[in-house]
């Protein structure tokens, strides 16, 4: 047996947030463990006096226990295709209107990438001829925007639907409401990336014509539309977390589709044939599936009132916003962090653009970073080990309210996921909800440049809490 | 800080082989852990003897590298469907030879599952019109019996191949050779289960006259056919192990074979539906195609003089039977064990048939058991925790050569999977290859009954090895 030698042992140092001192620690041998940690109410007494009166609220409890009983019990069901955005959103319709990802932003504030992508929108609806035109009409005030968020609806990185563009439509059938997201383009230079030439105009113009048309049909000869909460779980226990990988989701899903269309052989063959291959080799393709389905989850767990539950985190690459079950329509913004990750071969971490996109809403509903865990094979693209992507997990039950019984997360040994983010705890704990996510260029055009992990910004949650404090005390 | 209370503690034991005084440590509280160990040599001087002298042989050791090379760099390609067995294993036209799973057995030895998929074969091929008569020809001896291995092929539980029946052909593009397995039948009353009534036999048919036309149809429109090997480590990162489990594998096969037959439009529309109805709705469709990869990978590994490395592991629910590639054709025999797991409603361990089939050849490639860790889902059909599952792949490093860089076990930090198991480490150690298996009822034409574990038995190790000190010191 070897007996304790304390002062030949390197030291192992646990350290909550002062990274000064790191140097000195490893410089000597020693092993540090850092934790992303801040004080109870960001240290900010007038914070932590509203936390510890909302904290012991009974109103609370039983408001955010009935969210979490709608975000499990919610059936999101992928019923149709909407064949252009206008057909369902009736704003877009004869306007000038762009919704676009996260809470609200002026052109002057918005990132490289959105600029880039309305831009794109402008061309793609024919509504200006040239980029320096679309630039022009969008500067100076004849396009509208507004956020995807407060039409049901959700969007990729800059997440930008325009009138013409086909959207998925699913239905939370345990509550009667719906939700839209765009389809997923793929990868390399793409609109939601913030490009806009000729190939991502086309593209878009193949979803219209070709992708969208297969994809109803496909849909329509379902018996009840496809069950999209059932692929999520399933997909927990093969590697996804239906945020940053969709690979076996994205499968699960084409094999629901594919046997679909066999089955209408009078469908144009060509056309069949291109969306299985787009599908079959964009394994990401079901991201904007997911989307949906967190978005038609959470919205039914929106409204409660008392509930402190996040029901939006969204992100237009300058802020990042949340929306509150009981705190109606209000976004609680902060500035976005940046990703750190893994780049692609010449990117590197000073091109990142800040946090941008509304798929955070999958992390809302209890995937992505909060299901890390059940996604070992997310680290190869993303950074870190597999034992971060489970502290990660781990991490996450201490700042939500309960464990989502349809959600199984199989290196937890098949606990289930965390479900519905208590912005008290958040505060209470200073841990930031972990967030798996592309990384773009921050210059339009450049497209994804990596992919890794991003906290949310807490100052969206010590915002929040000190409105739900007005609120409910009041 | 707590201090040593040695007195006031529950003991905590680790029990290498004495089941006996178990009830006393567990009695008093204590935890305890049993590991299935066997003394080196399994307690035999004479083994022992031999063992010592080929731990230390070079020629082995050059031998065993040699043959995980050659494990390591295999190609198996999914390149074409034969048919008919006998337009590629000759024997099989115009005699009356059925070939099945395992070492060689007679019919007085054959377990009831093996007797009803010998009867259902009998009158799939119309040599008899009856049950009875196809009895009285099999017992009579009108009927030959091989085993599948002796012709490049594999069979999964009873393992049956007749001259009708299509099969799946698959080469190994970096050693040139060539490999064979029937398609799968899915779950319920299947042949491979013992099962011959009048749907086995009919599904038979429409393999015959639609499944295997329409997959050779797609496989011939792939480019160069269809790498086995990247799906297979692909689903290790998707929870398969491949033997047991093939919910990813199976859907990301169907990505490859869907866009295929949708380029095909001149095909009949309705034989594509059936085949991708039939695929979609059979997640282990792609055992058979993972049995023939790892037969090619295996039979490519055989033949090496000097190396101890297990080249077949084969069950014929009586005797289960190793080949070393070394050692030639000869097969080292044992009674199989009784394979434990969780059994389907209604059954029970007793009605359980003693482990059987070719499908250990996944194992002996490195998956299956040997890559348990990358499927914790399987813990939900086979039983076990995911604990389990991890410790059973470590067991499997101390019995084998070396590491498979192209295969990945995420939950150990993507290290490679067990790659070349090593008949002197098996004896050695005392640590039996595990293999994760379906079981079947003993009785003919039940079917599945349950999925477990079962460890393959020692005697066989012990047998080969031996032969292979009495062979190479000759």
């Amino acid at each position: 047996m070897k007996k304790n030698n304390l002062l030949n042992q390197a030291p192992s140092v646990l350290n909550i947030g002062i990274d000064g001192f790191n140097g000195s620690v490893t410089a000597g041998g020693g092993t540090l463990t850092s934790l992303d940690w801040q004080p109870p109410g960001n240290a900010d007494p007038e914070l932590a006096w509203q936390l510890a009166q909302l904290m012991g609220d009974e109103r609370i409890e039983a408001a955010n226990a009935q969210a979490c009983n709608r975000i499990i019990n919610a059936r999101p069901i992928w019923e149709d295709m909407a064949l252009r955005a206008d057909g369902v959103i009736p704003e877009l319709k004869g306007s000038r209107l762009l919704l676009h990802a996260g809470p609200p932003v002026n052109w002057r504030d918005m990132c490289g990438p959105m600029h880039g992508a309305m831009v794109g929108a402008v061309l793609y609806e024919g509504w200006a001829s040239s980029e320096s035109e679309a630039t022009q009409m969008l500067k100076s005030g004849q396009i509208d925007f507004a956020q995807c968020h407060d039409f049901n609806a959700v969007g990729p990185m800059t997440g930008i639907i325009s009138a013409s563009m086909p959207l998925i439509q699913v239905r939370n059938t345990s509550h009667a409401n719906v939700a839209y997201c765009t389809l997923n383009e793929g990868i390399g230079k793409c609109l939601r990336f913030g490009a806009n030439g000729a190939e991502v105009i086309a593209r878009l113009k193949w979803f219209e014509s070709v992708l969208a048309p297969i994809l109803k049909a496909a849909v329509r000869h379902t018996e009840g539309g496809v069950d999209l909460k059932a692929i999520q779980s399933q997909a927990l226990l093969m590697g996804d977390e239906v945020h940053s990988r969709n690979a076996a989701s994205t499968a699960l899903f084409f094999m629901q589709v594919a046997p679909a269309l066999a089955a209408q052989p009078y469908l144009d063959s060509d056309h069949v044939r291109q969306t299985l291959d787009f599908i079959a080799k964009n394994s990401q393709f079901f991201l904007n599936f997911s989307m949906a389905s967190c978005k038609a989850i959470m919205d039914a767990a929106h409204g409660i009132a008392f509930s402190t539950v996040v029901t939006a985190t969204a992100r237009n690459g300058t802020e990042t916003g949340l929306r509150v079950s009981g705190m109606g329509r209000e976004w609680f913004t902060a500035k976005s962090d940046l990703p750190k990750g893994l780049f692609f071969p010449g990117f590197k971490q000073e091109d990142a653009c800040p946090d941008i996109g509304d798929s955070a809403i999958t992390e809302t509903a209890g995937f992505g970073g909060c299901s890390f865990a059940a996604s070992p094979a997310l680290t190869l693209l993303a950074g870190g080990t597999v034992i971060d992507a489970v502290r990660y997990s781990k991490e996450m039950y201490e700042i939500t309210v309960t464990k989502n019984p349809a959600l199984s997360l199989p290196a937890l040994d098949f606990a289930g996921a965390p479900c519905g983010i208590d912005v008290r705890k958040v505060v209470d704990t200073g841990i930031r909800p972990v967030v798996t996510t592309g990384i773009a260029h921050k210059d339009a055009g450049v497209g994804q440049i990596g992919a890794g992990v991003v906290r949310v910004p807490m100052a969206a949650y010590s915002k929040a809490l000190t409105a739900i404090a007005t609120k409910f005390n009041s």
